[in-house]
């Protein structure tokens, strides 16, 4: 009797939020600014849901891109840009090539800066394109919602004065940690790239922390050309990082079942495992597979050109995950429970991979050196090892085990920023001091000199009574 | 059409939700370690909750107190003390007669020892009542809920290889981020007892840096006595604050609409405004008065013994909310949206007055210097300038505007950890570092002498060359 008492508070309390948000739902005007590629598979089921709760939705996209496509769910309004369809496509495959072959530093540089210059050419044609910036500030929109990774986005922001929602694994160069002033000590928190974990020897230690300054150096060479765009367009001096620091809520792709556990800040939402859902069941083994049929494939291997990866790894039977390390790939790994084999390409996959194996719930390999012998090591350990299967299904027990769904809290937070036009009472009065005053350099400064004057009058004091 | 598949959305997730809730909530057993006084307050109504879904509570408190009574909703087990009832009432007496004269340093940090003593005194009683100690032995917890001003609890917790959960809103000397790491810089979180906010001007940062080391270097003092206590019990080298960092969740009395925005930590769990339900509607002006009734007061005030102060708030004819400025009473005028007069008594209450006034929501006034021109001219200002109401009913709007209730969210993490027996994936690898290595000082060390022996070995061949 006493348990159903409680029972019906939680029930009361879900159809009271239920309500509320039913209330609330009388549709606002959205305008979303997402990434191409894989950022947009976790960024669009927001938008439907938003789209589902009442908002009018307005999507802004380069005419050119890939999986960014008309939709009922969606105005789309597009941009024209420098660059084909072939072109793009073929930086993707180049990308793909140079993971398999080492490069030196300098093309690595080469690459990035080439990224760079395309999402600032992109950027520079949207706010070139007087006639659309002028008709979305007519569209009178509450609030953008947007991926910063494309970092234009918050210009747009800031020119149409409307308050942002960003929807991020992370930035380069730990600039999502910089804009919201978040501290992260290089001393156990791994930078990505270097593969470490967040117990790090001696030697380890010094490389994070000299990547963790060389990557801020490298940043703001990268990030220095949108300066004087900002000015340009907004007719006023601001770095992108300031602008960044706008932003009213991060909700960031993170759950510490996979992440290293770190300082958050207060608009820091987390919804890691956001696109992870049990779904149908199936019954069939199969494999995606688009290229030429070897004529050796074994009878109890069936080629599909496209699978729901998500239902495959709910099946009961599936023993092992074969995955490159992309994070929602993880993420459905770690929500099935299903132990990994990961060969991870490029990005920040060697990361990912490295924090699923030091958590013994897979094994890495390397693409360029294994063999088949390799990989039928590595599934046969993850198969038969049972660790590796207690270790998955206790990060799987961890991750689900949440009061609320990752979905509802995006939702939640994005009409959050809508309703009451910004997060204002989150942002720290840390945002109003400089490097030194944050870290109290100047106080410290003082403070020493004061020491250093009552020592150096006590002194002559001395000598003078001496003489005397 | 598409707003109703949303709503359903919700209310499937909602259902869930409830349905996981109801399942788990097939009852675990666990030991509650409260603290005598208002803190009480706030963790019955969650005690209650747990009972409510089915689990059996055992709470342990000394013999004599104030407000922790037997109840149907735990079983209460008791050690003795070695002071009375009356003592412990002489003692909130005399603090409360300290708040209103003005007090020396040495008597303020007599005052601390006092108090500090009386838990040491408490702790050691508890830990040395062997039947007792065994009994919660052998009741085979799940885990410990405790309020860890009580600093003994994680003691208890420790001996019986206990996972634990807190509830606080804050421990003297910043003791709970020292404990989790927690990030705090001294230049925009002011410290208790400073009365900042966090906007400091330069002396103010330099005060509340002195502040800072000093309340630690006091903490250290007071609590150092404590080590040998675990030292006899545990049969371990420990410092208390060791044992504290131990703790897998930190339900914390925190909103942001109230405390000033600052970094947390993954196993922070923010729960405030818990205790703040909107309940039954009142229609008559009353005062709660336990005095001699004075000649000459008003036809229209109604004196009562005790009244429902919440509800009372919550009427519409609220329009100001004139009190001593604890954190239960705030959270209570923010939930209502009652523009505050703050008459500041002892402990956090300065502070907690100067946030509320920090944001335009209410006005200070010193108890010991006011009149009753001063009490009418700050009444007339929070009723009849409409931004105070205006202030208190936007934070109010922010405040009640979240995805799920406090109580929710502190049930649900109650149950968490006695679920999986702790949250060990939210501990922090900065737990295992030293002071030098968590700062990067012996990095920074080794990169200096590096360079240093490069300048210098450089300089040597440079001269050698030259000489030739």
């Amino acid at each position: 009797m006493a348990s159903s008492n409680g029972g019906f508070h939680s029930l009361a309390s879900c159809l009271v939020l239920f309500l509320l948000l039913w209330t609330f739902a009388e549709g606002g005007k959205l305008l979303v600014i997402p990434i191409d590629g894989s950022h947009w598979l976790s960024m669009r089921p927001v938008v439907e849901q938003l789209r589902h709760r009442g908002h009018e939705i307005v999507v802004l996209a380069p005419e050119i891109n890939l999986r960014i496509g008309l939709s009922g769910y969606y105005t789309m309004k597009t941009y024209s840009v420098s660059y084909t369809k072939e072109f793009v496509e073929a930086e993707f495959k180049k990308m793909g090539y140079r993971s398999f072959t080492p490069q030196p530093f300098s093309a690595k540089l080469s690459n990035l800066a080439n990224i760079s210059s395309l999402f600032l050419d992109s950027c520079k044609r949207l706010l070139g394109n007087k006639e659309l910036i002028e008709s979305l500030g007519e569209s009178k929109f509450d609030a953008v919602f947007m991926d910063p990774f494309f970092p234009c986005g918050q210009i747009v922001a800031e020119h149409l004065s409307l308050p942002s929602v960003y929807l991020l694994r992370g930035l380069p160069c730990s600039l999502d940690f910089h804009a919201t002033l978040c501290p992260h000590p290089p001393s156990y928190i791994p930078r990505f790239f270097t593969r470490y974990t967040d117990r790090m020897r001696f030697l380890q230690r010094v490389h994070n922390l000299l990547a963790s300054l060389s990557s801020s150096l490298l940043c703001s060479f990268l990030y220095a050309p949108y300066n004087s765009v900002i000015k340009e367009f907004l007719q006023r001096e601001a770095t992108l990082l300031e602008l960044l620091s706008h932003a009213s809520i991060w909700l960031m792709k993170y759950d510490f079942v996979f992440e290293y556990p770190r300082p958050l800040m207060p608009n820091m939402v987390l919804i890691g495992g956001i696109s992870c859902t049990q779904k149908k069941a199936l019954s069939q083994v199969l494999w995606r597979y688009t290229g030429k049929v070897p004529p050796n494939m074994p009878k109890n291997i069936k080629l599909v050109k496209w699978l729901p990866q998500n239902d495959l790894l709910a099946h009961p039977k599936a023993r092992a995950f074969i995955t490159h390390g992309g994070s929602h790939g993880i993420y459905e790994g770690i929500c099935n429970a299903v132990p990994m084999v990961l060969m991870p390409l490029f990005g920040d996959q060697m990361d990912n991979a490295k924090r699923i194996e030091s958590r013994g719930a897979g094994l890495t390999l390397n693409i360029l050196e294994m063999t088949t012998q390799d990989i039928s090591t590595a599934l046969k350990a993850v198969i038969n090892d049972k660790k590796y299967k207690e270790n998955i299904k206790r990060l799987s027990d961890l991750h689900l085990d949440r009061p609320i769904h990752p979905m509802d809290l995006a939702v939640h937070w994005v009409e959050f920023v809508m309703r009451h036009k910004g997060a204002p009472h989150l942002r720290p009065a840390a945002h109003d001091l400089n490097w030194i005053q944050y870290h109290s350099l100047d106080v410290i400064a003082f403070l020493m000199a004061v020491v250093l004057l009552f020592l150096f009058i006590s002194l002559k004091c001395c000598l003078f009574c001496c003489r005397r």
